[in-house]
Formats: structure tokens, C-alpha cells, sequence
């Protein structure tokens, strides 16, 4: 019965990369497994446990909730509450109606790409950017067009920038603020002429603001303040400390609610259950107390590293306010960043992600540090790159 | 700053209807809310709860591990104890590294279809079958051949359907045993004769298997028996009762084994955390004694529910062995299912899913009826169409 089986693999599949991360992992792995002591500075997930409130309302949950499928766009109370979120951290008003709760933030950026995106359209997103992002539109047959982005734009697009690179085929643009890899925001004044920009061209503008809440001497604005017209993601994962629970959520512009919601329907049928009974939680005094203790313990961390790795020769020229990644230039120590990316975890056992995963643009040149441990094992991270990279300078 | 938003619609969304059972349900919820009775026999979820073993090791879970992500495929305990429940339950021997754990079967979905077609390929599936798979199918470009099935091949595709409709453009064919929504079987020769068939085509079959354990008087064989270039997918939802926790998985043939990797951590990062170390427990003998008496009431409610139907006018031409649907015709007492359905709410405060969900094939004729109430309740409903019905002969 069984004959050679028949391998066909969608063309899509040629431009959907598997992490270069994950060979650094699996590298890490192996060496733990050999009983080498790794330090983990490469995924983009602190330390840090779900608050114990939020696990606490999840074992309430699950004593008292029969843990169906919930309607496609969330618990009603999880809406309402992420709705009132934004009147009380923002002051935007928004109808909590406009709230599709997802399976992570990804399962919103596959609905908002989902709903405006047809084949062979066009998205403009800065390079370096997250992954992920290239490779939902890929799936969805739309064209990723990846702009240089560099230190005089702090790393992100411009309104100048959406402009000057808006074509025939381009349907939106994508802005990550604070961004992963870099960390750096955009200033609400840019926010708004970008918005301007892309209405201009009757696009569509989609904000990621999975990393808001975690940023350092400021506080980010919500894209929403410039118009009822913009896609806006967000997450559980981040700010909340919720990773593994895949939760997040998409704003709607009012026009699409009807259409997010089918296709949600027959994608995800609905987000998990005892996730959104845990979130409830999220929004307590008592949650918020401690999530804003970590966001002090994050901005200490950045503050250790940044200057530690600059002695070491990295270069940071753009201090980055938010998330909890440093993108650092490591041209002074090596031509290729992925084979340093190796020779660092196996001579100085510290995991640290290539500039690859980000982009096209001299990702040789970049690797992406991840402050997710606490300071001391980030100085011994320090000390141990310090010791292989000053025998060889 | 609120200018007329742009609104530009994808264009599959013409393809992607939402369920017309929604409108079932919010009738439903205004009639309860104006303190109507109303029995739900619309959704595709039984009234029991999450085995308690399994909530029990959800909490356990949620007290000793941090609910981060997990790698993409899933945590590898639960990969290995799906694979042994294959050797197990089915005397099948698959490795590990074959399963994909996934957000409920619908990510599995995704996965396969992803990783498998292109723009314009075409899909053979059974009409009537379950809505979400053309819509997969439409959100990637592919499209949905669907052929008319009836009573004379037990509502199901055979060897011979899969092989006449081929087309140029054909890459796959999909099957449910059981089906949602008949309930109906394919016999375990005529998956091989269909394995074989699409074989021949250098196509490729893919099972849905979501509804095994949940057959009476037969146990169902999996597909997997006939080859290892089959993709099939399963579920936590149905035989464990997890619907609300979003858990299935896919077991992929070893040549995509790292493309669906791939795409899973692009499209998903990882599988729910918390439900991954809640359903290490679904293998446990107390679980499945638990889901056993379950699977014993369930084929007692449907052995009392096709006669009491029968009476009232419906037609259930083919007994169904298996998930928790009757799929009748109604054409002895309507012309139109949905304003029927529409009527039976209204009037008889019972909630049933029109045959248009399901596809184009006469389902003006039929209605699906969820056996996911406790007998009293089905008795109840009984009546009540009994006295709309015979009112109205
Ligand atoms: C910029 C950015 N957006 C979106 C995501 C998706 O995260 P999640 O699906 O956990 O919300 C990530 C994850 O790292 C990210 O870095
Ligand atoms: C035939 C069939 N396949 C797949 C699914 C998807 O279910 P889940 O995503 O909960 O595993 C369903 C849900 O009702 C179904 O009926």
C-alpha cells in the first residue's frame, strides 16, 4: 500500500523561512543537554510568570466555567473590559463591538491581512521588522515590500517613507511601534501624518502595539487616537505576561466587524476558553501592580545592558524605548552575525538571535539581544562574550 | 482627522458566507432574553463538561509551570502520548515527530491546506460537509470542488466520486468519517479504495478524523492504516469534550514534517499551553472511562431522537454511526429549511441548523438536529415540534 507518496508543496512555502532562531535553539538544546549552562537571551519572552491573579482567575474558571467554544469575537466581558482599557489608559473611547478577541496576536494579523488583502497585493513594512509578519501576507498570496529602515528613522517607516514608496499594488502598511527587533517607537506626530499618508492613498493602515505597556521613560499613544479607520493589534502575551496562553486582540475599523468576525468564525471558530477567563483578570488593580514592577525590572535591565554591550564593541545608536530588545550593530567584532551567533552560544553558552529573522537589511551586520533574564545572568552574559570576543578581537 | 475610511474588501470574502445557523442562535439568545425556553440542538458541542481529570491537570499545570510558549509542533510529551494512542486505539505505529499539535482541528486545517495548495487548486469534497473547509480552502487561494452526495453512498465520497471528478487543477480530496453533518461512515475498504485512487491522481487525501470515539456499535479505523502520505486531523474537542480549550492536532506525512513546522510557527508560534498540559490527561484510563459512558448516553439519545423524528414526517434515510448529528429531510414538512428552522424556533422554542451551512446540495430539504442535549430535554423538543407540526399539517 505504500508507494512512494506524492510530495507537492504550495508555492507559497518558498518564501515562508523557518526562524534562523531555531537553529540557534536547537543548537542550545544540545549543549543543555550535554550539561552545558545556556543562557537564553534569544526568544522574545521574559522570565517572568503569568501574574498569580490571572492564574487564580483561571483555576476559578475552570472549577465554575464549562469551557465552551465562546463566540467567535470573544467573551462579551473581555471586550467590554479591553474596550474600557483604552478609555482608562489611552482616553479613546471605542465601542467594544470594534474588539475581536484572537488566538494571539498572530490570529489577528491573519484576520486584518485576511479581510484586505487579495492576491498580489502589496504591503509596505520596515526592514528589520517581526518575522511573521512577511510571512501571513505570503500565505494570504499578498507581496511583502520590505523598506530600509535605518538609524535616522529610529528604525521605522515615515509618512515620508509610505509615500514615497506607495505603488499601484499597494493595499497597506504595516508599523510595529515599539518594534521588534529594535524597540524604538513612533512618535505620535509621525503616527499621525503616517495615518494621513495612507489615507491618503485610500489604504489601510495596521498598528502593532503588542509591545505597548512595556516601554521606558514614556508612555506609548494608541494609533486609535488618529482615526476610527486603522487596524490596531494587540496581546496578552506581552505586557501581560501571557505568552503560552495565545491571546490577543484585533481593533476593528467599524466597516470591517461584520466581515473579521465570519472570518474568524470559520478559522478559529473561537479564541481559547480559559484564556479569556483569565484575562478578565488582567485588568485588576492588583494585576497591574505587579505587571508595572516588571516594566521597572525590564527598564533596569536595558539600562545595565545597553552601555555593557557598547563596551564590548556592539553598537546600539538608537536607544530604544520600548520592548525588550536591544538591535545591536555588531560589525566591529564579526562580518557574518550568524556564525557569531553560534560562536557565542557554543564558546560563551549565550543564546542571541541573528539579524536574518528581521529582514534583508545587513542583517550580517545585527543580532538582536533579548533582556529577558534577570541582571545578574545578563552581567554573566556579558562577561562570558567579553572573555571569547577580547581573546580574538 | 476622521475622514470617510477607506474600505476595501478582499476578494474571498465573497466566498466566506458567515454560518446561517448564527442567525439561528441570535434569534435564540433574543427570545431567551425575553424569558423564552429554548433548546439548543443548533451547536456542534455536547452539554457535558471537560472530563474533571482533565481540568484537575489543567490546574495542577497552571500551579507548576509558567505558560510560556511551546515549540510550534507542541509539547513533546503530548506528541508522544498521541502517537501511542494511535498504537493503542488503532494498532497503528506512527513516530512522534509526525504530529503537529494545533489551536483546535481547525489550525491543523490551515496547516494542510497550506502547506499543500496553490492559487487556483482545486479541493474534491462531499456536499453536504462542514462549512469551514471551503472557506479554508478560499482564504488560500484554493477552491472548493464540491460534489453532490446522497443516500446511495451514505452521504460520503467514494473512490469512484474522487477518481470521475478529478479535474486538471485537482491536487486534493477531503474526507470526514464521521461527517459533520450526517453522522455517516466510510467503510474502512473504501478508504483504501480512495486512498488508491488519489494516489493515482499524485494527489493528495486528507482525513478528517474529529469525530472518532464518538461511534456507536463500530469502532471507526483510522485512515492512516492505508499509507503514510495521508495527511489526517483530530481533535481534543469532541471525544475528550475540550471544544472551548482549542487542541487537535495533525498528523503529517515525514516529507512535510518541516514545512508545516514552518508555517505553524509563522501562522500559531505554539499550541495553548495550558490546554496542552491539561490534555496529557485525556489519555488517562479514568478519562476515557469517563468518555466512554459519555459515548454510551450519546448513542442512546440517538437511538431514541431518529425514531421520535421519523414520527413527526422527517426522513432519516441513513442511520448515522457516528458524531452527534442527524442530518433530515424535511421536505415532507416544509419546502424551505430555513424559514422552517426559523419557524421551529419561533414557535416551538427548539434551535436547528438549516441545510445551507452545509453547501448547495438540496438544502432547502434538510435540517441538522445535535443530539447534544440529555434525552429529557430531546423529548421535550419532541413535543413541541409535534405540536407546531401536526397543527399545521
Ligand atoms: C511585533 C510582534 N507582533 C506580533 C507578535 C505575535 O505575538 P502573539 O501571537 O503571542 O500575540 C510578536 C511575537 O513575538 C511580535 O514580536
Ligand atoms: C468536521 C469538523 N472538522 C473540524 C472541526 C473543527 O473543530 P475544532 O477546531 O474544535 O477541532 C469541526 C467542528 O465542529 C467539525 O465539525
Amino acid at each position: 500500500m505504500n508507494d512512494a507518496p506524492t510530495f507537492h508543496l504550495a508555492a507559497r512555502m518558498a518564501h515562508i523561512a523557518p526562524f534562523e532562531v531555531m537553529e540557534i535553539q536547537k543548537l542550545a538544546r544540545k549543549l543543555e543537554a550535554e550539561g552545558r549552562d545556556i543562557i537564553h537571551l534569544e526568544i522574545g519572552e521574559p522570565d517572568f510568570r503569568t501574574p498569580q491573579p490571572v492564574v487564580d482567575a483561571a483555576k476559578r474558571a475552570l472549577d465554575e466555567q464549562p469551557m465552551r467554544y465562546t463566540s467567535a469575537m470573544g467573551l462579551q466581558a473581555l471586550r467590554k473590559a479591553i474596550a474600557q482599557f483604552y478609555a482608562d489608559r489611552y482616553g479613546v473611547e471605542i465601542s467594544y463591538r470594534r474588539i475581536a478577541v484572537t488566538a494571539g496576536s498572530s490570529a489577528a494579523l491573519l484576520l486584518a491581512f485576511g479581510v484586505v488583502l487579495d492576491a498580489g497585493d502589496e504591503v509596505l513594512l520596515a526592514d528589520p521588522s517581526y518575522p511573521c509578519n512577511r510571512h501571513f501576507m505570503r500565505t494570504l498570496g499578498g507581496v511583502p515590500k520590505l523598506i530600509p529602515v535605518g538609524t535616522d528613522t529610529q528604525y521605522q517607516l515615515t509618512a515620508d517613507l509610505v509615500s514615497r514608496n506607495w505603488g499601484e499594488r499597494t493595499r497597506m502598511a504595516m508599523v510595529a511601534s515599539p518594534s521588534n527587533p529594535t524597540g524604538t517607537l513612533v512618535a505620535p506626530e509621525e503616527v499621525a501624518r503616517m495615518t494621513a499618508a495612507v489615507r491618503e492613498k485610500s489604504g489601510t493602515l495596521l498598528m502593532d502595539e503588542i509591545y505597548h505597556g512595556l516601554t521606558y521613560g514614556v508612555d506609548a499613544r494608541t494609533a486609535l487616537e488618529c482615526g476610527d479607520d486603522i487596524f490596531v493589534i494587540n496581546s496578552f502575551s506581552k505586557y501581560f505576561h501571557m505568552t503560552g496562553w495565545r491571546l490577543g486582540w484585533l481593533v476593528v475599523p467599524e466597516a470591517y466587524e461584520r466581515q473579521v468576525e465570519t472570518l474568524a468564525q470559520n478559522l478559529y471558530i473561537s479564541p481559547s476558553a480559559p484564556a479569556q477567563h483569565a484575562a478578565l483578570a488582567c485588568f485588576l488593580r492588583e494585576t497591574i501592580a505587579i505587571l508595572e514592577q516588571r516594566r521597572a525590572e525590564l527598564a533596569q535591565r536595558r539600562d545595565y545592558l545597553i552601555p555593557a554591550l557598547e563596551s564590548l564593541g556592539f553598537r546600539i545608536p538608537v536607544v530604544p524605548q520600548g520592548a525588550f530588545y536591544l538591535y545591536a550593530d555588531c560589525s566591529a567584532l564579526t562580518g557574518d552575525s550568524f556564525a557569531f551567533a553560534r560562536d557565542v552560544l557554543e564558546r560563551a553558552g549565550v543564546a542571541i538571535t541573528p539579524g536574518k529573522d528581521f529582514g534583508n537589511n545587513a542583517p550580517e551586520r545585527h543580532i538582536r539581544i533579548a533582556y529577558t533574564q534577570p541582571i545578574a545572568r545578563l552581567k554573566e552574559a556579558v562577561a562570558r562574550i567579553a572573555a571569547i570576543t577580547t581573546r580574538n578581537p
